[in-house]
């Protein structure tokens, strides 16, 4: 009754999973743990050193097409973002220390909004403060912590996790060690968990 | 009302889309083109010379597992094939010519059947003329037909239109030029087609 949503910030496609995964979980009754990683390592494994939507121009193409379609059907705003992909370290370090407390998930979502909705550089600190400060955070100790051996470490082995678990891509959702990829899995990931 | 489905034979998804889309359509009173090309071109163009799944393991393995639930949710056999990719480009001129003629939709699912659910090599000429023979097709005049030039530059045409239409998987669908790409878009696609 619990899958895990592992998410990178720069990941489009993790934006529409997270936006929709905990009221569809809440409907099937299964518990959502959110692990933040970074796809860069990962994908430096397969031997890129940018996001696959930028070295295929044609995927890439469709896939900015294919967000505005699954955006429209869903219900959710968006907007390409200037910079693709963004430097999602220091959002990945802040949500890795709010899945150490309670404000992982709402952090997650508004710094999803305000990357592929409002149009801002989530690489920025001053946006990721204002995002901390709207959820009544304390800003400036929590981007402070972003620098500490504990969080960096904490992030990294969290990554080295999504490795070991063989994810090669995000948004991926595991039951156990049954692995999905991709939105377009989250509703048979959800029935995976319920009736696990 | 009309929807060009592309496909290659290789392609597991494509499998998965072949087996569903002529009921599917028809549900929507929309009609199907069925075009088959090959990938090979289209992937060597991207710097790949054998399959992603292939190339990338982690990838590999997921969809082999993808397949089996998929196959399953749908209702339809399936078995890893020996081979894979499969030499697919006989089958292929098969299905162009079936597709200047009436026989492509049937004779591409006996293909797809062949590879995915039955376990035989559909690079294998006699596996090829059994499903024409089956067909009530004249299996050594089509057999020889594949290697008339007439066909060869047919299929090859065919590929580079699928290229110049910026199609750079399978199986992809296009509703004039809107490009939907992979099985998990067919209904969408469908949709789009529907209303267009």
């Amino acid at each position: 009754m619990k899958i895990d949503f592992w998410y990178e910030f720069a990941s489009t496609y993790s934006y529409l999973s997270a936006m929709r995964i905990e009221d569809a979980a809440r409907a099937k009754g299964v518990t959502v743990q959110w692990k933040p990683f970074l796809l860069g390592p990962i994908f430096n494994s397969q031997g890129w050193n940018d996001s696959p939507f930028n070295i295929y121009p044609a995927k890439g193409a469709y896939m900015w097409r294919d967000m505005e379609r699954q955006c429209a059907a869903y219900g959710l705003a968006f907007s390409k973002p200037d910079i693709f992909p963004v430097h999602s370290v220091t959002a990945a370090r802040l949500a890795w220390l709010g899945s150490q407390a309670d404000w992982c998930p709402a952090f997650s979502c508004k710094v999803y909004h305000a990357q592929f909705a409002a149009g801002l550089d989530i690489s920025d600190e001053g946006v990721l403060g204002n995002i901390l400060n709207d959820l009544n955070l304390p800003a400036d100790d929590l981007l402070a912590q972003t620098q500490a051996p504990e969080t960096k470490s904490g992030l990294r082995e969290q990554t080295e996790a999504a490795a070991a678990n063989s994810i090669f891509g995000a948004p991926s959702f595991l039951v156990g060690t049954e692995l999905f990829w991709g939105d377009d899995r989250l509703d048979a990931a959800l029935e995976f968990a319920r009736t696990a």
